[in-house]
Order: C-alpha cells, then structure tokens, then sequence
C-alpha cells in the first residue's frame, strides 16, 4: 500500500533557511529559556519556520515533554447512539477551550475492544481517560487503567470520580410540576420498573419522595420498556380497563410519545383530560403536540465537568472529597400539564 | 497541576530483568530479522517484558516505523448531532476490523477549530483523514491537508474521492413505491425546495423522473423546513384549503412526523385516506402509527466505504476512475402507503 504523505519540513530545513544550528531552532521553538540566543536569530527562526509551514512532530514533541495535551473519551456507544450526542459535545467543546484534543473512541460494548483501547490510549500518553456509558450503569473496569480515569454517566466498584445525573432531584421536579397544578389523585407512572436501572430506580424515588412529602399517593405504575411502541400498548391496555388517569409521570420522551399516541386513539386529550410529564428533554420533548414538559439531562455539562475533573480543574468538587458529582436536571415547562378537571 | 501517571517500564528496565542489552530487547521485541539472537534469549526478553506489563510506546514506534495505524475522523457536528452516528459507526466498526484507531474529532463547525484538528492529526502522523459533514454538502477543504484525505456525506471542488448517498435513485424508489400502489394522481411532495441542498435537490429530482416516465404529474409542493414543527404548519395551512392529497413524498421522516399531526387533526387517516413515504429511515418511522415506508440513509456502509478508501482498500472504486461513490438507498416498506380509494 503506497502512502500519499505531504513532504514534511523538517528541523534541519528551517535550520537551513535561517543559517542556524538545528540546536538553536530546537530552542527557540521550545522557547528554552537562558540559551543567550539573540532576539534578531530569535526572529530569523520564527519567520523561516512560519515561511516553510514548520508544524512541530507532535510524537517527538511529546517524548521530549511527556506532555501530550491529548484526553481520551472511551464509550460502549454514547457517539453511535442517538441519544448521548451532549455528552461528547460537552467534553468536546471544554477540552477545545481547555487547548486539549479529545480523541474519541468506542467499545461497542465489547469487552476486549475496550482493553485494547485502553492500552492504545495509554501508549499514547493521554493525560487522562474518561470512560464513559449512555446506560448510566455500574460498569466493569479494564483491566489496564490510566492513573487519571473519571467516570462519566456510570459509576464502578472502585473509588474514581464519577459525574451522574441527580434522577432523584429530576423525580421530585416532575412530581412537584403536577402537585402544583393541583393534581392529587389519578396520577399514574408510566415506564420500567427494574431496580437495577439507575435512571428508573432514582427517578421513582424522587416522584415517590415528593409526592409523599406531600400526602398524595401514585395510583399505580403502567409498566414497559423505554420504547414508544411498548408505552402506546401498555397505555392503550390500561385504558380499555375504563380506568382514565388524570396524569401521567412517563419515564422519558419516548415513553410520553408512546402514551400520547394511546390517549389520542382513545380520544383523550392532553393536557385538558390527562397531563403529561416526563423525562430527558430529548428533541421530541418539542416535536409532541403539545409539546411536553420534561425534565432535562444535563449531558452538556456532565461532559464539559468529566474533562475539567480529568484535567484536575475541579478544584471544589476535589475539595469536598465525594466520589460523586451529581448535576442538576432542570425542568423544561411546556404545554403537557394542566390543572384536573375535577379537583 | 499533578499527573498521578502509572509508572512506566521502560526498554532498560526489561533489559535489566532479562539480563541483556537494551538492544537485544529492542531487536526481539520489534522482530528484527537477521540478528542472530538464539531463542532461547528471545523467549527470555519476552517472558520478561510479559511479566513487567511492558507497552511499547506508541509515539516513539511511529517514529521509528512511520506507521500509527490511526485514521482521523473529523466532522462537522455528526458526533454530537443526533443523525449521523451511523456514519461514526460504520467507520469505527471497519477500522477496527483494519486493526486501525479511529481518532474521531469534532470542528464544530468552526473553520479556525477545523485549521486546529487538521494540523494535530498531520503532526500526529495519522495514516489519513477523513473529512465528514452531516450537511451533506460542498465544503471548503482546509487549508492544510492530508495526502490521502477522503470526504464523506460531502464535496469539495478539488479532485477528492467523496462517498455520497445515492440520493437521486432514492427519489425514484420513494415515487415508484406510490406508482407501485396505484397512485397517479393527488402526489404532494413536503419538504425543502433549496436549489443548494443536496439531499432536496437529488431526492426532488429522483422522484419528478420517476414519475414524469410513468406520465404522471405532481399535483404540488407544500413548502417547509426539514422539521415537524414546520411541517405540520405546512400541511395544516394546505388542508384548511380543502385541497385533500392522496399521497404526500415528505423529503424526510420529521417532516412525515408532522404531516401525520396535521392530517391527524384533519380527521385523515394514513394510509386509508392519504399515503405517505418518506427518506431517512430513521428510529421515528417505526415509531410513528402506522410504521412510515421510508429510503434509508445508508451511513453505516458509508462509513465503512471511507475507511476502505482511506486505506487504499477500495479497489475496484479506485480502478474506475469515479471520483464520487454513490452508496445505495434501500426502502424499508412498512405501513403507510395503500392504494387510493378513488383511482
């Protein structure tokens, strides 16, 4: 296979062009101080290096530095997923104005694939690794680790930072959004229930929390997955029982677009007969009609804090020696939620 | 700021455990052929560096070697939008297979930032770039560039090899699934009519030879953006004219997601009262009731095509001189078109 590189200017070239040492053009360029070179050389240097197109090697540059300004961002498949795009545009866009690269790489969730990764990024030098799932799950570790790995979106067995979303706080916000429309009885969650699901799990406590603090019990739990396809069944099932619910607590977006297609099959409208909350602010949150009041992923700025926490930037987080950083989850309000119809 | 790095092993620490030279080492591990090293002294320098967890550094072998087996992806905003991921993963996927690294980065869109990416991949040695847009669009080539540099989902004025959608042959397929269906009268087509867009203007294309060969017209345009929002205003406005299409060719599946709200409201059904196809395939067209007959995008095999090609695999491309590779569009039929009700 014949390679098609560009000629590289070499040191020795812009040596040459400027009448100096090799020596004397590797100092200047390294800025090396107390070299007594003169700032007339000086200048000579830097013209015939920015004349000739001179770009420094960054592989000899980072044997001689041990400073490669580069993060990995390893995935199972966060960047092939559709749903994890701000976590990598978070750490993407902080690690740009932090002048690192951030070189990203994905699993596919396969186990040897990561430890190979892993290692690659080590012989590279990264300054740091930021593994990093969409399932927001405890995660196995490789067995090869950077000594600055943090966490994001998933948490480990062993003592490394990790950046999660604060569900909790997320499910008392979208409980709280229905008790102050006045909604006490006929309130309904909609969505998966297994325990070992982070997102859930935390998600029903919150609601659980709020609505209890609040004397007000959730009528019951319409249970599917995370798909609009099993939410529209398992809402429609629910509705032939007779049994209409004043308000919905769906899981996520896909979930309310599931149910918003059942209440609309059964003639029910949203938010006059039944309110709808939901979770994750996704790009459907605004496509609904109407559209659908959701509490937001921070994905942004769980990315843009995995790259400051890697880079040792989170001085304050540091400080208070948690292992957890939880980010808030806003609550976006929309036109999904109206007071009951009866009280 | 600290760098808590694992401590590296180094060629002389294993020299040292195996009782011989830095040399020898480096001979057996890089398998240089002619040194006469017996065997058993090879075993020995590889039990040792075994046992020390020794990991070549990558940056001082590409040196040496001049081959990092890496490929730069730099795109535009397909990582952190929402619709390209298939374009990363095809590409992910087959480098691996390649035994390559794929460096995926992102310009987001900035011009001085895409300067910035191209220049650390060139200095990092990257076996080659490619060059990647969710725009699908011409673009303007940096002004620093790779020798083997291949564009992906895009164009550029110089003679680069660009792998595209077949955009046009989609366009028959969409019309010729409503030809197929009986339909020759009452076809709408919703979307964008921008001359500059590719995708609108190839699907456009496609589909008025489709049907303009079987003799039939298109009844109209209803003018939009590629959003739902956009879309249901559009087909709303158009069917408060009394006006009923019998077919609507939406030039994407968000737009197909707003035509279903409006002719929803309308009190229209599809497919009995209006069939639909779309392009895209995207995860909405199954989720919308009835599922959307849509031309798929084919990202996944484009992205594996642009490594093929990056790497000098793509032979047969190569032989043909063609400087664009059109990737197929297939259609995913599904459940929204039917024949008309009046013929």
């Amino acid at each position: 296979m014949t390679r098609d590189r560009l000629p590289r200017v070499r040191l020795r070239d812009v040596a040459e062009r400027a009448g100096v040492s090799t020596t004397t053009v590797s100092f200047v360029l390294n800025e090396r101080p107390g070299t007594g070179i003169s700032v007339d050389t000086r200048d000579r240097v830097l013209r015939a290096a920015r004349e000739m197109g001179y770009r420094p090697n960054a592989a000899a540059r980072s044997l001689r530095t041990q400073v490669t300004n580069t993060i990995g961002l390893i995935s199972d498949q966060i960047v092939t997923d559709n749903y994890g795009g701000d976590l990598v545009r978070g750490a993407l866009v902080t690690a740009l104005e932090l002048d690192h690269l951030l070189i990203v790489v994905e699993s596919q969730d396969d186990p040897e694939v990561e430890r190979r990764l892993v290692g690659d990024l080590l012989s590279r030098q990264v300054d740091g690794i930021i593994l990093a799932t969409i399932t927001s799950d405890r995660i196995g570790l490789p067995g090869i680790r950077h000594g600055r790995t943090v966490l994001l979106n998933c948490t480990s067995s062993h003592a490394l930072p990790a950046i999660l979303a604060d569900e909790l706080a997320g499910g008392r916000d979208a409980a709280n959004a229905l008790l102050r429309a006045g909604h006490r009885r006929g309130i309904y969650l909609v969505g998966e229930v297994a325990e070992a699901v982070r997102p859930a799990r935390e998600r029903r406590r919150g609601v659980a929390a709020a609505l209890g603090e609040a004397g007000v019990e959730l009528e019951g739990t319409i249970e599917c997955t995370w798909w609009p396809e099993s939410a529209y069944d398992a809402v429609s099932t629910h509705l032939a029982s007779g049994e209409v619910p004043r308000a919905l607590i769906c899981l996520n977006d896909r979930v309310a677009f599931g149910a918003y297609q059942a209440l609309a099959d059964a003639g029910l409208h949203v938010p006059e007969d039944v309110s709808v909350v939901s979770f994750d602010d996704s790009e459907l949150a605004r496509w609904l009609r109407p559209q659908l009041t959701s509490v937001a992923l921070p994905y942004f700025d769980m990315g843009r804090i995995a790259v400051e926490s890697v880079l040792g930037l989170s001085e304050e987080w540091a400080a208070s020696q948690q292992q957890e950083q939880l980010v808030a989850m806003p609550l976006r309000e929309r036109g999904s939620i109206a007071p009951p119809r009866r009280p």
